[in-house]
């Protein structure tokens, strides 16, 4: 796949080949994310960014990554805002709001509507999350973290061991990694979920023909113990059929720092699509596992910057020009450890 | 009139040498907003964006505008945010918000408040709408389409026919082009509307007064024959006294491609000051016009950017320095064409 | 204090030294806040402005006080769209949002949250104000606005004489002001309120007992004769147990060009810390004053984007280099007289 000029909607547009060639760029991209050189060459080019539906944290880091890249960010957050509300179809938008800027990124609560737009739109469009849909820089950079992971434990994603704890049936970011890491070879699926949350059958039936181990338990401490990463979900409350039935399910599965001393492998990475829930009868991630150095879910957020700014860049054709001039940040850039 | 300093309020501030003299500024600004070049000749400079009533298109079109100059955009989008809620003067506000900018847009529902603002403001205001009196960027980007559209047929904008089509009573964008149109020498107007959503009278023998041709018609298909343009308009439904007097208006007028092939000259163009209303019960333009190329809609809403990108320019008087230090863009840049 | 990649919560962090230190750096911005020079030190640095709370005014003057310094903004002014709606706790939001940017101002309307999102942050925060806890950058900008006028008057800051007036229970600024103003010398405080809302007695003791005066006046007209500085305050209507409560106090202490010219001395100054509440029923501080020179309440909003370009500048270490490759202004940059 060449990414110039293309929209990015989907995971299944992805081989392998491509998916390490993002990665590369997105290494590349760690000086400036982390503050120690600044490039401009987006300089001049502007981000739509479209959000019908809230999100801080997705939102900050396209926005910040199109900066980091030098590059001006235009915004839309109300979903009111949208002239839909005046009989506009999802089309004209497009047309229009295609002529404003070099490339857009855009958020909606209805499936298929990313696609939908980006078919009207005259410049490239980038999926920040269709509904229950897809939402692919999500899985990128999660699959980025896990190679980053693993990279330090001196290996790579093949013969991956991976944990999957939670709601596998409403969370698409499980979903999505799936198929992804479905692209890499010997996987093991270790598809950790209560009875009635589990994965869908025909994605576990296409990981299997592609020759990955895929187990589903129902037991977590059995689910977890000798993986190379834990990669657990928050119950998407919201997209149950009805609170009550997404109740049942609160806290069943919780991972702390004594469930993981007794059941994990010692270098076992924990991961988490974020946010957690951090109410009292949720809890799906202790917070008393802060302090464990394997836990990555904050490298994830981190790595989204990296990720977000290989895909403007390669969307572009910018990635081999990135460091020609950049130069280096003169002022306070220390990163404090927190409390 | 110097444009200078000055507050946009109002059409009633241009003679046509004013606007002749805006629109060559705005032809300069076509590799910029086409992303050939990239000019920073307002780079340091603060546009603060007003928009107290929803608008995703204006106010998108106005903040590309001044990042394509090179310049930032401070936004406030939220009608409550304003400090008006704690009983704070409108001329408070101006006096405040005009220390922290180069230039404000703002717009507003209450007709006259932009006029009032501006008065307290120390730096110049330009009207992005004022409910239903004035926004004037819209009629002077209709009537430099209109002028690019002939100068396409080899013609210029005096001796224009044209039809205005569909709500002419309530219609902001209709007012405000007659007016800029009026300007100029032997118009022919068609006013097509439905009994009871016609011109108000005192316009109509404004236009007369200043030797234009003015015919009242409330048949379309009579009405858009013989034009060079239609512009077709929605109906102005949130303007109307009750959702019931509004509704007897829906889908009496509808421009397709077949009332336009029976009745239009082959090379008469189509407008829309936009959104339209694709609804089924509404579609004033119907989308199988989409592939007509004579529809000039979307090349419309992309010269809003030039229009406003020259009001900024001449506003604040780097009109004649645009094109100093200007440089190539690098990065994909590409149209495509939309499905 | 060294002000480098310090949080910025209190004005209990500052010492006389400071201040003072701060405020040199602040007098130094004047030609770019000005627009007469333009500096780019923050070219590639990112704010994150976060005000879960609505505020036109500061998040405004944040904003342009980072541009003015040559950096980007990226913003969030929705208390929906934070992810503590799906239980996300304030320190993973702190952890995750921190990674995207080299500094945060953050608004919260509960007291102590921006302290402790301060904790889990990695990056330097500023507190644009938690509810009714603290506001530092006002109280600063309040102070570095009497050091202004005070110096056009060819004194200083020690042995003032001001007279706060209006609702000092509730009244943020106040407390805050009086903390700073304390660590000058030999200051006269004229506390005047009407009864039941005086400032708290420990606030008080503690002026007392660093030498200053301190005097509880219940009448305005005495209260503000033989003063430098009135400092009147809108009540704070929001803050009280109920409207009614509230509605006691509206219109009782008002201060208008009459009052001022029998009773203040020539050249007292008038100061507020805005919004003044312009209802018919309230006008603490009537618009006839808007001609008065010595009225200082626009100027007070002015010094505001320098103080706080001042105080990204101390915290981002960049204060020293400012004015390396500065530029002149070409474009339009006259102030206009407001009518």
């Amino acid at each position: 796949m060449d990414f110039v000029g293309q929209h990015i909607l989907s995971v299944d547009q992805f081989e392998r080949i491509d998916i390490e060639r993002l990665f590369d760029v997105a290494d590349e991209m760690e000086p400036y994310a982390r503050r120690t050189r600044i490039t401009r060459v987006l300089e001049g080019a502007i981000l739509s960014s479209m959000f019908f539906e809230p999100s801080t944290r997705t939102r900050i880091s396209f926005g910040c990554a199109f900066n980091l890249l030098g590059g001006e960010v235009r915004e839309t957050t109300e979903v009111k805002a949208l002239s839909l509300a005046k009989g506009e179809s999802l089309h004209d938008t497009a047309r229009v709001l295609s002529g404003y800027s070099d490339i857009i990124v855009m958020r909606h609560p209805r499936a298929g509507s990313v696609s939908e737009f980006a078919q009207a739109s005259r410049v490239p469009v980038i999926n920040g999350g269709d509904g229950p849909n897809e939402h692919p820089s999500q899985a990128l950079l999660d699959l980025y973290t896990i190679r980053k992971e693993m990279h330090e434990q001196g290996r790579g994603i093949d013969e991956l061991r991976i944990a999957l704890v939670g709601d596998l049936k409403y969370g698409r970011a499980v979903h999505s990694l799936c198929k992804v890491l479905g692209l890499f070879r010997s996987i093991t699926f270790q598809l950790v979920s209560p009875p009635g949350l589990e994965l869908a059958d025909d994605l576990a039936d296409v990981l299997r023909a592609r020759g990955h181990r895929v187990n589903v338990i129902h037991d977590m401490e059995a689910g977890i113990s000798h993986v190379d990463i834990v990669y657990v979900t928050r119950t998407q409350e919201e997209r149950f059929p009805s609170p009550e039935a997404a109740r049942r399910y609160r806290g069943l599965f919780r991972l702390n720092q004594a469930v993981y001393t007794e059941h994990c492998e010692p270098n076992t990475v924990i991961m988490h699509p974020m946010p957690r829930d951090s109410r009292r009868q949720a809890r799906e991630l202790d917070e008393d596992l802060d302090a464990n150095p394997n836990l990555a879910i904050f490298r994830q957020t981190d790595n989204g910057v990296l990720l977000r700014m290989a895909l403007f860049a390669m969307v572009l054709d910018v990635a081999d020009r990135v460091h020609v001039g950049a130069q280096a940040v003169h002022w306070y850039t220390a990163r404090r450890t927190p409390r």
